[in-house]
């Protein structure tokens, strides 16, 4: 049951972008069945956790590895349930997560990389984007927040803010959860439909999901203008959840181990050291 | 295989405390082994994970409840391990992780507190401190990094502090992790021996142990004095990592179950938003 080739599928190939041709509950590069995804996964945990470990003992050590992973998708295309899942495999000592609401004042106030910066993962994390930067370049460009031509200027700035991020040791995973209008309705339907999810239900969605094509298209030029060698887009069919899983701790553990992680050389006399702790008096 | 009652068998009472009388290897209030353990605290992850997304729920609909799991021990008590095994079981969205180091010239120059505040999680969440405001008593009159009288001061400054985190809805858990010498040598014993924990080991660690009668004491004195009914302390016997783990996880279980947590009403209309979903035009 491979799953090696699931990151050669779904990584977007240059070029013009036509999400409707991208099929939503596909499993392209896995040919199991959910019992056998959910597994297949859960078994991704122990080298996933060993691979941070040492991307983590790296950090210490000074290496600026990091690694960053922005999930973008419509309301409901399941970046939270990503987190549980998926992030959730690894040791949460070494994540850092920041979701992105509508901005403050105070960040309004700055250009709209300024509060992304300081959202970055220091070295040795795995930072994730629980929306991100993009939002800049696709509700502004819906609901026209921002003038055409600041929206123009904003992907040539994000794929220089990106080079640079790579340039200081991140590898970027960047991720579009992509569902069909039907999934995303029914997903809708279940929050209205069971009290204990009303919670996460808000009018405004139904708002939104009337943009739907506006939306489409704002990705669709965001994806393909943004879709660089160094910061490639990953197209995720998420209508099935337990493929979207499977297939971002995929795309997770391909970025962990193409670092080839090493642990750090002691820095200090280890039989120096050993030979203190033979000869300490009694401690009690 | 019960562990309800693991809670009451590791709060500490108050008074004078003799942390030689309390047993570093014990498993107060279970009496499975180390297999068994394992498997009850994996068990307990659904729990675990259904009551923090209630008080996430909660957090979003304009509830103050949140909790704070505070992390004290020697050097290799298992703070980490604790993260990762324990806290690990929850969704990791809604937990803030802050491990506390020697502080910056800037946090050095206001009160000890300063940074502590800053670091509180917000409604909703399970915050974490891998060490914390305590270590402010503890490394500061070890090595005296402040004067007697400051460090008098703070016993009681802290149960200012913490009155007023509970008032404002935070339900702490303190915990020490409580090892024994012997099982400190063998875990920097290890952390020699293996070329793997070479980068987690640390020569001061050695300087620090030299000092482990001063560091008992003054445990001893600050667990008695900020020992409070709103914010005990537990000693968690920590020898056995497993016993550890499932000890906090109990704790964490106990305090999520006191709050009696419950899904937050619409604060919409439900039968509205449905009608609108159903009568949608098409969407594509």
């Amino acid at each position: 049951m491979t799953t090696n080739t699931i990151g050669d599928h779904v990584r977007l190939p240059q070029g013009p972008v036509d999400l409707r041709s991208i099929e939503t509950d596909a499993t392209p590069g896995f040919d199991g069945d959910k019992t056998e995804g959910k597994a297949v996964l859960a078994a991704m945990g122990e080298e996933l956790a060993d691979l941070q470990e040492r991307l983590w003992a790296e950090g210490t050590a000074g290496s600026h590895r990091r690694l960053l992973l922005v999930l973008q998708g419509m309301d409901t295309s399941g970046k939270g349930g990503t987190l549980r899942h998926t992030v959730g495999l690894v040791d949460p000592q070494g994540v850092k997560i920041t979701s992105f609401k509508a901005p403050t004042e105070e960040e309004k106030a700055h250009d709209f990389l300024w509060r992304i910066e300081k959202a970055l993962p220091a070295p040795g994390y795995i930072g994730v984007f629980d929306r991100s930067h993009y939002e800049d370049v696709l509700i502004h460009r819906v609901r026209g927040f921002s003038a055409p031509e600041e929206i123009e200027r904003r992907y040539d700035a994000i794929n220089d803010f990106e080079q640079r991020l790579v340039d200081d040791g991140i590898t970027l995973i960047k991720c579009m959860l992509h569902i069909s209008a039907d999934e995303q309705r029914a997903r809708l339907q279940e929050r209205l439909d069971n009290p204990e999810k009303h919670w996460k239900f808000n009018p405004g969605d139904l708002d939104e999901r009337a943009l739907w094509p506006a939306y489409r298209e704002a990705y669709e030029i965001a994806l393909e203008r943004t879709n660089t060698e160094v910061a490639p887009w990953h197209v995720v069919p998420a209508d099935r959840k337990w493929f979207r899983n499977l297939a971002i701790g995929q795309l997770m553990l391909d970025a962990l181990r193409s670092l080839d992680l090493q642990w750090p050389k002691a820095d200090f006399d280890v039989n120096a050291e050993k030979e203190r702790l033979a000869q300490e008096p009694e401690v009690r």
